[in-house]
């Protein structure tokens, strides 16, 4: 490659730049990429081993380079690793510092290998490492929401439909939510992981090599479960970097739906919970604000996940086989949206950890909006063998003639409905009250403060077991 | 549901439509959502039957309601239910007609259960139907392109880096690259299914039911694995269509960089092959045109697949828990983009079963560009001990210098590099042929034609297999 | 173009179809572009005299040809023109019809047009119309917007920073907000509209024609302002759509902020306003319920137009020139977002003229969260002359102290504050009231009553002039 | 804001961070906003006088501020300000700065403004200069087009639609059309810079303020043509950096055409043009390899911008007003994508500046493929008065049996079509050539070379006037 020509003067004043210069700074990759050095070292290391065993290279050349290999893990773990944007990307980084430490015979270390199958490694094994991070990240917030599901598993709260008040549910109930949502985002990362757990290393430029490589040997030492079966795929699929994206995006927009209800709860109307002061931020001008800041941002960052997603869906389309360059767009989308995920997650975890409920709150909101109406209705089906529909209707004319003299449910005895509908005159008084509501409704999954214990104690267990599982 | 307001007289003269109208308007849903017909019917019937068994209806009454809803779906097969706008969904549709066929009874069925239950086992059970369906598309599309690569698996074409010439490969090594992407699809989609595999039905509205219902039973009726643990989540978690449609732009992006790939090669210019005459369509002004429509609108239409996902994405960040009317908004682009790359992979299979290839114009190219200079480098490396960064410096400086007389390899023999570098006084002149770049390229997954056949062989069975397997 | 092949066997079971039945599914477009029907034959009549004008045709050809245009324009807005599927898109329908009624002159028509000028005319004649409604519905909705904002310029409300109370505004304040925003949306609309407003007609199919044709005499009969200058670009340029589409997103969200809004002042929580009845829904199992649908479809349609935008974009990547049959998945996108924001719109509208508010609550909230601290703080700023971030911190401090005591500011009086700080001794009680919080933010802009009306005033006066105002 | 409590111990080993830091790490933007910083000065500056002006100051506090703040802004361009994350955002940086500097004083300047509106104008300036930087560059960039486009007006190259040949065209005619696209891109950012110039400070912190400020004085000072009429809309707008990222996404989809063919031109099979050496770069594996880096990297680095889009609409879905911590997250999607299309129109101007195009090869394709077929109907029409559905009709059957007998029209006379159709005895040689295709198609805005000169002429002056023209 050849840099350094003069700027055309055809340009104009404003491109005092020349080509050159502008190629460096659209092409190179180090800012970002120098992300990936860990991983690159790994399977230079991996592929000298192989190249020695498969007396591609002789045993002395390979001990050279892994010592030199090793030497620059060692100073990048350090911190002490110096990346020159000049040479372009890590790969290139990594092979110049190897050469400076030990001469020529570096060079022998690209032998059967290309950056082409180099990058697709580096990039699988760092996703490899995302996943993990992030599993163990949602395992622990998985852990944290049940043990608070688990101390408010009998708190009364106002169970919600269209943001209205429909039934009381218990705040361990609804807490319990997000947690099978966050172990679903757990068994979809797991699923990526194994779709991705198949070595591209050996497929080479993207036709495979001459030489007597041993792809399976490199895969099983850098934990891979299977080698390529098609070397211009191996280089030019980047399906493992979406399903990333793709599972981030969904949890993402699983954290927004509880950071959304985390600020709805911080309101003064609301009132249900409060966010840990340490969680919030202040106000320039207004000297009483305490704001959700955490939560705020928890919410909106979700839209930087999809963002990341819709890039490389738009990378990829209409791109055909095998590398071109456009392929180098996937990595500065996946760092931040790893980064982005890990973030919120933290987050959320440190939010629910220190989230102060607040129960005589809830316990008076679930009150409201006449939440017993489906257990009266429930009464009469079961009491007066009445069809649903039917006990239904009836309950709805009574809410609506309570709701012209400004009263609700709450507000009535059985006396009171006994005298609007004589079919209440038997009816227990205690089937107007939220306990009674949540309590009664005991089918497995439901709101009953046993059984939310059950689906605690079933999450939890699900979760220790995930870990620890086979991939799927 | 009060209806029927006049129209308020502050809107002005542009909104002669009553605010009731509106509401209809924007709140129906069943000019799409009668897609879920039989799947609303189907889970009414375990839903009826497992009241039954339970003792919450009679016998009686339940066989009364199971025959009414056989005669339903008997009238929904043949096309000749009549749904009716003014009934606002399926679900009501279906109620209305019952209640017409079987009377009050009609109104038993809807004990323990909610609309918001319901919605979501009628979609979860047809995104899993609508995963059948794509999974066996993909499996037969999978089958042609094996038996393409196979047809093809020696005969010779550029492979192509950046789009330009980079190293000789056969086209049934190209062709399987999609093979392996298909099959990574095959994968996403039925790890998808198996995550969506828990039943909704007796979450009730948000909260469970005082019912003594038995949700196993449905689940085990209707075709599911296991059953919620949190009624909250099971009537407003989407992951199930999200998952679909992440897994579908994966997909519809495959396909349109194969779609790319053959609006490419039915170009005069690179004349590689040529598609179906009667998948492609002509122009009403220029007599002689003969466009690749096909591929073209399958490239397109990744577009739209993209666009459904964002739209869900969209839809749900930032929801609160329960349901929220919300959700409604994600059967059409569910319904779309499930038609969509179904149409697709149709297409796509149709197209990939009628391509001819002009392996003689392939062959021909495979020699431009100077696609053995990797092949002389290794040549270098193996023969003469030279590091490989060395030969790749060496060959560079030959390529260089020809392209100064406007020559490329192919047009050069061993001689005549002999005259440029010494060291190439040795070379056989066989290292400068396509077929020898090809052959030597026997490593695994590499383009050999052994190794070729030999990812055909392996790809077929896995596809086969793939089917046949029990839930990941 | 040749249709009627049978399947290949290749294909396999599934697919019984065969490859001209899917080319004719895929590539169809009659069932959506019949919308474009009367743009169509517009344009068809404008390009007929042109032709006569230009001696390309006869008069007579032309006025018979005219004529049967009309007819067929009659029978189109009359609903009884049958569009048939097998004539490929309305182009070839409308043609087709043409030549029935008036024999082989309908052939003549065609001379000098290409269906991808004629595709690209109809296409933003039907933006442009599509524009002018919803910019008819903005200015609706904005009067409508304007009148409510008077109606309630004096009622306070909290006014929101993260959704906590922050300082005290008033009803109507709070509504001109949206009011703004549905003016930059007319502002956005309107310079698409002028940005579009370039007839392509005359392109043919890409390159002109050696026809004399005067394209700027249709562009001047259909309503354009200009004529293209570059043949290539009018069939090639699907940006009217782009801009269609991106106005139609930020529109779209800015009715998505609203909608939340309303949703949130439903709650009993909030209980700031009340949706008509008529644009609320029930519940199939809670008999009490009233949700706000009408406002959570419009949140959650967002989603749907931010996905069309992205549906568009996608196609259009890395097309190149001149037309492609990419370009034809343009439409659906386009009448899908139409339709979807028209409605929305059309809802918003009827939402924000049947909102019911509740000033006696809203009030009350205002007074929530120590909303007067600013006005404490820059109390001692004026009158003490105290840098304002020392007053901030002084307020802070008390609010602090108050908080301990489970107290805020509205519930002390200036002597409890002189007690805790003697900087308050003479300090009026009204600035703790906020009435004078509201009435003494008299800036421009401001949230004083007479600086609402003054808003109102301007945006209605605006509004009003914009709609008459000269292009851009 | 209080920072500074311990990890809670619920969070488990993962989480050794404490709370406070997580927020700091959250929720701190200096290392992004720090782009603001001369806006920051400019507007603070502006708001010192104004408070001065309006005697909320006196003269020497405010001249105190405006010194040291002109001191800060000279270490800011010197580089030599640091920014300290510590203090969270640009704003606070300053005015910390500006307290080291003057005292006490600087605690004065925050009077009657917030963070709020602080924020909302310094990222408007940022958005009005990345508007102004990136017309600037589109004025260079269609300068250089239109004379590329004079050089080859009368070269002549293949016209196509599908990517097959349909019409020659002339290579500057080509090229013009991107001039057109990126005129309208002109179009579209200086409609969003003249709706955007509307000053949001006096909003404070969303209310207003009850300090004597004037509003219209440091809109003045500051370049807007007016000032907010609601301070709430004021805060809590982001409009103006959605349409900077739809103007940008769609400039960008634009590039992305281009640069898609650029690909294809270099390919050796169309071999139509060479990207400049120093935009190429080669391979690690493959010593002959010159790839069209700079032009994949411009096509890929579309999906970026769309995906800043993305963000920021889903970002903004749903947030009720009026500031919300959300609205922090539109700065990195902002500066990302302007320097992303910043760079790519940098790079796009470089590489058409330098692009060697082969006239004798473009001219020899623009034969292939029957692209003649037009003509010779449109001869038809014209010699033998013949409907052109029928001339349409009669070169298509001959154009058939050509191609049984694998040849074209490039390679046949008008004796031997005439030998196929007597009508064509007397068909004048000339309209078989490509010369003559281009010359006839005059028609405005046509390929013909006279028409690309008064087209490109055209194009020419309006770029140079835009740049002039008052706002539109």
């Amino acid at each position: 490659m050849s840099l350094g020509a003069p700027a055309n003067p055809l340009w104009g004043g404003r491109f005092e730049q020349g080509a050159s210069t502008l190629l460096e700074e659209i092409n190179a990759s180090v800012h970002f990429d120098y992300r990936l050095a860990e991983q690159d070292i790994a399977g230079s290391i991996a592929h000298a081993r192989m190249l020695a065993a498969q007396s591609i290279l002789s045993t002395v050349e390979a001990d050279t380079i892994v010592n030199g290999l090793n030497q620059i893990l060692a100073e990048v773990i350090a911190g002490e690793f110096v990346f020159d944007p000049a040479l372009e990307d890590v790969h290139m980084n990594v092979e110049s510092r190897l050469h400076h430490l030990v001469g020529p015979v570096a060079g022998r270390l690209h032998t059967g290998r290309s950056r082409n199958d180099q990058v697709a490694l580096d990039s699988k094994m760092w996703v490899r490492d995302a996943i993990d991070r992030l599993d163990g990240l949602l395992k622990d917030t998985i852990h944290i929401i049940v043990s608070r599901a688990e101390e408010h598993h009998a708190d009364v709260m106002p169970g919600f439909t269209h943001l209205q008040c429909a039934q009381p549910v218990t705040i361990g109930h609804h807490l319990l939510a997000y947690g099978e949502m966050l172990l679903r985002d757990r068994d979809r990362l797991l699923a990526a992981r194994r779709r991705l757990n198949q070595s591209p290393l050996g497929a080479a430029a993207l036709a495979g090599t001459g030489y007597p490589i041993d792809p399976s040997a490199t895969a099983a030492e850098l934990g891979f479960d299977s080698v390529f079966r098609n070397s211009l795929d191996a280089v030019s699929d980047r399906d493992y970097v979406l399903d990333y994206l793709s599972a981030g995006a969904t949890l993402a927009i699983h954290l927004s739906r509880l950071a959304e209800e985390i600020v709805l709860w911080s309101t003064p109307q609301f009132g249900f919970a409060s966010i840990a002061e340490d969680l919030s931020a202040g106000s320039s001008i207004m000297p009483q604000k305490r704001n959700p800041d955490a939560a705020e941002l928890v919410r909106a960052k979700s839209g930087r996940v999809v963002g990341g997603l819709v890039t490389l869906l738009t990378v990829l389309k209409g791109l055909p086989l095998a590398y071109s360059r456009d392929l180098q767009e996937d990595k500065e989308a996946l760092f931040d949206a790893a980064d982005t995920v890990e973030l919120c997650l933290r987050t959320t975890a440190a939010m629910m950890s220190g989230l102060v409920f607040r129960p005589e709150k809830t316990r008076q909101d679930a009150e409201l909006g006449n939440t017993v109406a489906t257990d009266l209705a429930d009464w009469l089906v079961t009491s007066k063998n009445m069809p649903f529909r039917e006990a239904h209707n009836a309950i709805g004319a009574i809410v609506k003639h309570l709701e012209r003299q400004g009263r609700e449910l709450k507000d009535v005895d059985p006396a009171v409905l006994a005298g609007l509908d004589s079919r209440f005159r038997d009816l227990p008084a205690a089937v107007l009250t939220v306990e009674n509501a949540v309590a009664r409704r005991k089918s497995p999954g439901g709101t009953a403060p046993a059984r939310v214990l059950d689906a605690a104690r079933a999450l939890r267990e699900l979760n220790e077991r995930f870990a620890a599982a086979a991939p799927l």
